[in-house]
């Protein structure tokens, strides 16, 4: 595989990726914008922080510290290119470790706010297991599935702290089931559409570590107007 | 209380109700539209039937029997007398018995689809045992809890056959882990909304016993338009 290291500009920030293994992409933006952070917050994880675009756009949010953890090493070295080129070394920290070792490796309840843009999709290990490569554990559960990933969140999450995903709305019912297991109760939730006429293809869930059972549903987030261009409000979220 | 009961005109039928108790919702003819009817469903039951909204609006789109169950008398008497008047009597049979008392009196797996307009409140019981009026029976968990709720409904569900409810999205979270646990997957949701910039305050859930888990989530559907008028999507409802 032809290795290539694109420079993209984004917010008048630079982001080093590799279109073959992943593209820095709307989701990422999303989840940037839709996180609760409170000011009291301190210490933000961005688990599966991959070339590090939600850490780099939550500093125009918050001062608190980002501590960005990524397994493969190919891309946490491309995180670590763009956050020192870009000036955040002093408020961005990038681990490149597996989140199942999290557990025992972090301190417990030491996050104020979690993010996380996982693998989305269902691995059927037999058949991918000859084929790993890094946009393959990039794109679906072949390292990590949502059970470890959210226990491993809960533990470093304070008390009443928040988590925060991107994932598909057709896996709804299993990722609320899980977070309720680890303790991390669903608090808002916001479906994104590509446009009117379609089923939603983007969950953006938030949940609170011990929160009480009841969840806003918050109005639906289009991405596309009826000519294909963006809507307003995605419009606003690419610009500085 | 002073009983009046109301002739309300719709879809050029009779519905009796009383506006003391529960007026006959927009719940009501979302989830008649919402709830997925197959060719083949022979047997429909309409739980916490009230006056029969749902029960006579189903008749538009099936020739299925539909099985209405009401606990409360006074209101079971109401749908009675409408059904008679409108001569859906062949159509529609309707039962006055608790739904809690379904398992063991009703036969197990007599159903290919169940509706459900519930009572939508949680209730400090100790708060309102004194005071429990047909309203509150209507509209609060005095007498049947959602997890007694779906208990029932899935011992009457055939494999495979469809369970839609209308509730509040801020149960979401509830609602799904109990369908899991009575076996219903969550197949089909969506939001509704009263405008483009509140959150959902009413949600339609379709599960399937026995499915598979993943779930669609449709675009959302307004109620009003800017003008408060109502949308072209719930005219078409309420016309003929």
């Amino acid at each position: 595989m032809q290795i290539k290291n694109r420079l993209l500009n984004f917010k008048d920030k630079i982001i080093y990726q590799n279109d073959e293994w992943f593209k820095f992409s709307i989701d990422a933006v999303l989840l940037a914008n839709f996180v609760t952070i409170r000011l009291k917050d301190k210490v933000i994880f961005d688990l599966a922080t991959g070339n590090a675009p939600i850490a780099m756009l939550l500093t125009y949010r918050t001062n608190a510290k980002i501590i960005g953890v990524e397994l493969q090493k190919e891309i946490y070295d491309l995180a670590v290119k763009s956050v020192k080129e870009n000036n955040f070394d002093n408020q961005i920290e990038l681990l490149n470790m597996d989140i199942v070792n999290i557990k025992g490796n972090l301190r417990a309840e030491s996050a104020d706010v979690i993010v996380c843009n996982p693998p989305f999709f269902k691995t059927k290990e037999m058949k991918i297991m000859n084929n790993v490569d890094i946009k393959t554990i990039a794109r679906h559960e072949v390292k990590i599935n949502l059970d470890k990933l959210i226990e491993n969140a809960s533990y470093l999450l304070k008390n009443k702290a928040i988590f925060a995903m991107v994932h598909k709305p057709d896996r709804l019912c299993e990722i609320i089931s899980i977070m309720k297991k680890y303790k991390i109760e669903p608090k808002k939730i916001q479906f994104v559409y590509s446009n009117k006429n379609n089923n939603s293809n983007i969950l953006l869930i938030e949940g609170i570590k011990n929160g009480n059972p009841s969840v806003k549903v918050l109005p639906p987030l289009y991405i596309y107007n009826d000519d294909g261009s963006y809507t307003t409000i995605v419009s606003k979220m690419f610009e500085e």
